[in-house]
Formats: structure tokens, C-alpha cells, sequence
């Protein structure tokens, strides 16, 4: 639904977003220019850490300190998976060998953005974080009902899986795939 | 959260989108070019005919078929209320004396945009509708308990209330505050 048609111009490269434009024939037959973006693709981790799920509390400059899972924007030509593997390496220190690609989702018309969620099993400690200059990190062990429970806290950054959350909460069957999914 | 801070600077005008740009000093003093979008607030219109919720099914060129509440883009300087009597007096012919501001939020963090959502009650057909050249839209009324469900609907374009539909069902009694607020 927010793929951008392949007429269309980057009129504008940025560095978080690049604008693209073309003539649309309209119902009528007259033409209107009509505008998308596109970012890079994000991926979030459900990290699970012994029966516990690795969350962290994160400042940025310029935003409220908030509650995310480990993620962050794919670089030039990775794959989902390798951005997800690299971004926990990065902000955790952890590493998995046990990955599965949970949902994705384009959460929004006007951009060309994929979200994707993977879980990833028995995560173990494998060297210290490494935090670039824009982050302030610390991590935290949650158990699954915490995990849920996010989908009300307002400081929870992720309204993507917040909904998600809210859905399986309405239905608990599936609520409980997801938890033997994480194998918790 | 998502507001520019007034030293950003405008680097593109495009039709939907401008993108501001300014230099922001990061955790170790390092400078860092961060980037934020500007889009006009949007408005979407609860107009209650009879005991009904009026609800359009729309068509716009490149975008599959969907259901949404009447509603729009804020024109340059037009405040959300006179926004929301605009859109749909322009989109179904029907207008209302009675109007009350329900929720407004900042769904997306690196874009400054406000969606408000307005009830508008006791609405009388007045006009035809006035449709441009990139919509096609017919209405439909539909039960209180029809309107929750659109929650669980895909083509349901509307986010944002979908998520605070899915909350409201996850607390009966605020559902029914909602309710007795549409007067139905």
C-alpha cells in the first residue's frame, strides 16, 4: 500500500527521508502531483534472556527518556535479520542464535517503511554495549505479563506493537501462541 | 514530542511534506544533523445521524478501497473545528450545530502532525456532497457496536482509532462513557 509507483522522482534526499513525487491521473483525468517517502526499513528484537525478556530505557537528545525493545534502522543494503543482530550486539551486548521474524508491518500510507519484529531465543552476554553518540541505554529484564503490560505504559515507545499487544490481550488464545512462541 | 525546535531549518517545501533539518550536539559534545518532517493536521469527523454513525467508503487513485471516518487536511491557517465542518459538509452534504473536540494526538514522533478527532451530533443532510477530482466516496450508516468493530477491520484506514477502539474494548466502562458521549 506504500509502495512508491516507479515513475516516480526523488525530489529530495534527506538524511532520515527521501521525498518522492509524480503526476497522478486523477478520477477525472486531470493530473495532480502526488508526493511519498521513503526511509529506511527499522527492526525491533523481542530479546529473551534466561525466562525474562531484555527491554531497555533509552535517551536521545532532543526527546523524553522512554522504554523500547533493542532496534534500529537497517544500513545500506542489510537484511532485516542482520539489522537486528547488529543493533542488539550494539545496544545490548547480547547475542542469539535462535531467530525468527515475528510480524512486519508498513505502518503508514505515505512512507515506503517496513517494521519487522524478530524474536530471538537464548540470548547470551557476549561483549559490552556499544553506544553511539546519539544514545544513552541501560536494560532491563521483564517477564511476559511486563511485556504486555507495555501496550498501556505511556513512556512504551512502539505504538506499532503496542496494537499488536492490544489485539492479543482481546484475544487470549492467541495471546498464548505468542508466549510459547518466545518459548517462556 | 514531535515539534521542531526553532533554530531547524525548512530544506524542502514539497506538496504533503516539508523536511527541517538542524545540527544537534549529541551526549560527548559531537554535532549531529537530525531531520523532522512538518505535515498540515488532520481532522476526523463521529458525525452521529439519528442513533447512526456516519461512515464513508472511499476510493482515491493508487490506493486500494477503504473504509474511513469523513474528515481531511487542515487548510493553510483553518483551525481543526473549522476542518472538520469543511471536510464533511464537502464529503457527505452533512452539517451539525453540535461539535465536540474527543481526542487529538501526535501519532508519529519524527513528524509534527496533530490527527483530532471530532464528534459531530444531531447532523442534518444540507447540501450534496462536493467531491474533488481524487475521491470517490459513498456513506453508509452503521450501529455504535459496528463502529468498535472497525477495529478489527483491514480495510479500516484509520490507525490511530483503531488503537484507542482496541483500548476502549479492553475497559467496558469507558466504552461506554465513549457511547453515552455520541448521545446513542
Amino acid at each position: 500500500m506504500s509502495k512508491i509507483p516507479p515513475q516516480a522522482k526523488r525530489v529530495f534526499q534527506g538524511v532520515i527521508f527521501d521525498v518522492y513525487q509524480w503526476e497522478q491521473e486523477m478520477f477525472d483525468g486531470s493530473k495532480s502531483t502526488f508526493e511519498k517517502l521513503r526511509r529506511s526499513n527499522t527492526v525491533e528484537v523481542i530479546p529473551i534472556v534466561g525466562d525474562k525478556i531484555l527491554i531497555q530505557e533509552q535517551e536521545q537528545p532532543e526527546k523524553k527518556s522512554f522504554i523500547s525493545l533493542p532496534g534500529g534502522r537497517a544500513d545500506e543494503g542489510e537484511q532485516p535479520q542482520e539489522t537486528g543482530k547488529r543493533e542488539l550486539l550494539e545496544e545490548t551486548g547480547y547475542g542469539s542464535e535462535d531467530w525468527e521474524l515475528w510480524e512486519q508491518l508498513e505502518p503508514y500510507n505515505k512512507i515506503d517503511w517496513t517494521i519487522y519484529w524478530y524474536i530471538a531465543r537464548d540470548c547470551k552476554k557476549v561483549q559490552e554495549p556499544q553506544l553511539d553518540a546519539g544514545e544513552k541505554i541501560t536494560t532491563k529484564l521483564i517477564t511476559f505479563d511486563e511485556l504486555v503490560a507495555l501496550s498501556d505504559d505511556k513512556n512504551f515507545y512502539g505504538g506499532e506493537l503496542a496494537m499488536k499487544l492490544l489485539r492479543l490481550r482481546l484475544e487470549p488464545e492467541k495471546l498464548e501462541v505468542f508466549r510459547k512462541k518466545l518459548c517462556i
